[in-house]
């Protein structure tokens, strides 16, 4: 497995190569980082296929990744949580906006035995350290409860935006992990993607308050995409929904714009959300000149 | 065509035969009514399948029913009243919560010539005539505007249970016929319905307030069905989004339980939605003993 040693430039300190939230107007900004920062071989965690497709469409679902065993022992945990923090407040745990119920709750990778061995599963690892060229580390993760009846919608957004200009993440060389914990279905607000949308950066207008990020985590204000460079996205490329049983997954590059619809039908869409960033894509001060956010959103 | 005579009871004044809003705990009440009031013949309007498929799931999906001549022609008109009410206000013009993007506008098959001449199409009406079993009249009508990134969810509920609470509506033998002016994708928030659900009423608790209808057409908060009897029906059948094309059309029952989630994406889903009842079961005061609901949104 070899790094593209010199293409990307995360070791760049302070320039900003992907300006957000500075100006009145939004700009789309190409991507100035490879997305697969392998070369594929045969020896490869993914097939060629598979390594192209994500290349081209900024994600890969994979069916059935996990087995139903290991499904059934994290859905115990998240719900055995779940029973824990209904009563309990936390700084890691964030609740649905206007209501009580558990929304998220975030360092799971950290603070949860049964979630950090999944987040260290050589299997995914494998595929994961391929994606980004070499050693990795846990940027977030979290549980996200989707519940049924009250889900809300997340609008869209493209991670690194939020991760660059709030935690300092200097280049585009971290993903995502969605494991589907309950049976995906069209209707039960699944995760749309708006593929190849990850080599375009939407830099977004606006100015980021301080230590906002509460809120944003119940209800996005800042970094949003404007309606034009959505409109401009989807026609270029539509929308895809990876839907499938419990046990899939969903890898999915950092600046992907993503989003998913409300769910009012009594189906959870629960899953556990690890983010993975490069060890060669450590934080810097963040973009925005403000104040990091804390370790539990954005591990230093 | 041959009325069952007898087998519903839509003159018995005030009988409640389908109580709401008047206890402490949901009940879920068998159906007194046909679904489909005609005995089905060589000469129907509808296939024998689709004459079943309707009476045993409460839905009917016929795709590409309408030409794109004449979805053209509703398109434009839709859009000339958007931009009409855009600045302007009428009462039957409802704005989407938390903003002044335009929801729904209703009665215009009476004020529209356009939308009149919709809704007295020769071909729906066959079929409607058909499942009604005789002459029908025009009890609502609206456009539904749904506009992409901001279209919210409904929450599921029972036409029937709002107008026969709040409108006096007595029997169930009224059907809604929705008709897409766009494309609808799993993703823009299409309708959803519990097949077979038009077979049980679900009884919901809380009492209405006086004329809280203004803001119920924005966000309902009576007339709700109760989690429990949604997990009980969803289990039983499922959940299905009849979707395709614009042009294409869903009849259903009055008393089926539906619902959509919001809509994120660029794709806004505007559809026209004409609601039919039998002149045979023509409104009594409402049961609820409230003052009617205007005529814009209940014709008598």
């Amino acid at each position: 497995m070899k790094s593209f040693v010199g293409t990307n430039t995360e070791a760049s300190g302070t320039e900003d190569r992907y300006p957000s939230r500075v100006g009145d107007k939004p700009v789309i900004i190409e991507r100035r980082d490879p997305t697969v920062y392998s070369e594929w071989s045969e020896d490869s965690p993914l097939t060629r296929e598979q390594s192209a497709f994500y290349e081209t469409n900024g994600y890969l679902f994979l069916e059935s990744f996990f087995t139903d065993e290991e499904i059934a022992e994290w859905r115990e945990e998240l719900r055995r949580l779940q029973e824990h923090y209904r009563t309990r407040d936390a700084k890691e745990v964030i609740r649905e906006p206007g209501g009580g119920e558990v929304r998220s709750i975030f360092a799971v990778h950290d603070r949860n035995d049964v979630f950090r061995q999944a987040a260290r599963h050589p299997r995914l690892l494998n595929i994961v350290r391929y994606l980004l060229g070499g050693d990795v580390y846990v940027h977030q993760s979290r549980i996200n409860y989707k519940p049924g009846f009250a889900g809300k919608e997340f609008y869209w957004h493209s991670d690194f935006e939020t991760w660059h200009v709030e935690d300092g993440m200097p280049a585009m060389r971290a993903l995502s992990c969605s494991i589907a914990l309950e049976d995906n279905y069209p209707f039960n607000g699944p995760l749309m993607v708006i593929p190849g949308s990850h080599r375009k950066f939407v830099s977004c207008v606006g100015r980021t308050p301080e230590n906002h990020f509460r809120s944003s985590l119940r209800k996005q204000e800042y970094g949003v995409p404007d309606p034009g460079s959505l409109t401009a996205l989807v026609r270029e490329s539509g929308i895809e929904t990876p839907i499938g049983r419990k046990g899939s997954i969903v890898l999915f590059d950092c600046n992907i714009m993503h989003g998913s619809n409300s769910n009012i039908t009594p189906y959870p869409r629960s899953n556990v959300f690890i983010v993975y960033n490069s060890v060669a894509n450590k934080l810097q001060a963040p973009y925005s000149g403000q104040a990091p956010r804390p370790t539990y959103i954005a591990a230093r």
